[in-house]
């Protein structure tokens, strides 16, 4: 089982059209499922992002045998081929934050932190850019041609 | 001047649309121009990649005073902030390979090699991503607010 667990919605249409026809393909080799969270305000950005940590780690108490991947710039960087091993795990979670990412705890309390790139993402794209990633991952790992 | 010349067409709607949503946004920052060359086929993909260096280069010889940044995996990566200085230049050429990539010999003609990714992207998600960071680009140039 995969979760992505994701804080905020996909406001573009394009993004979620691209999401729901990767999750589309996705089907016939994984379950995978998108947990959404509602994006927090506050004036101060960190106060923000340490609802959002709440709103995340209520989610993950449930998800104790899960491998916890987060999203962040600063993280390691894989290639397809070493980030597709990842998937051989039997429950992952994803982990994507906000618009102005996820709160240094979430990170802590991850068992690896995924850069997708060293620029700085939309977190709409990033979702997009992962699913893709999921996607690709299980054509290498089952030595499938990639639907391009 | 901002041109990207890519290879191959977009061929899902949601990635013509995002594209599409980048280019609306960065008409009032640079004049950019799509530059699209027909993919090539060939049983060998080196050969196909090769014949498309061909018409990159022709498109590219009307260019000279352009400072030509091509696309690959095993390229530098910046960071937003430092790919947002690549802009000052007064006219820059962006040049996306096809679904199996560029050729050697386009690589070596450029002036850098960008890797957006240590991961493989489809071509069509590295438009996206690319004309993305040239809309956040500006804005990190100009101190302005981004639009996420």
């Amino acid at each position: 089982m995969i979760k992505i667990v994701c804080v905020g919605k996909l406001k573009e249409r394009h993004y979620s059209e691209a999401c729901g026809e990767y999750l589309k393909r996705l089907g016939r080799h994984a379950k995978i499922e998108i947990v959404e969270l509602k994006e927090q305000s506050d004036k101060d950005v960190n106060v923000a992002k340490r609802k959002e940590a709440f709103l995340i780690a209520g989610k993950l108490a449930g998800m104790r045998d899960y491998y916890k991947v987060s999203l962040d710039s600063r993280g390691r960087q894989l290639s397809s081929e070493e980030f597709s091993e990842i998937l051989k795990k039997p429950n992952i979670a994803f982990i994507i934050g906000g618009p102005d990412g996820l709160a240094e705890e979430v990170l802590k309390q991850s068992d690896f932190v995924l850069s997708l790139s060293k620029m700085t993402l939309p977190h709409q794209l990033a979702r997009v850019f992962l699913l893709e990633q999921i996607y690709r991952g299980f054509t290498i790992m089952k030595n499938e041609k990639y639907h391009k």
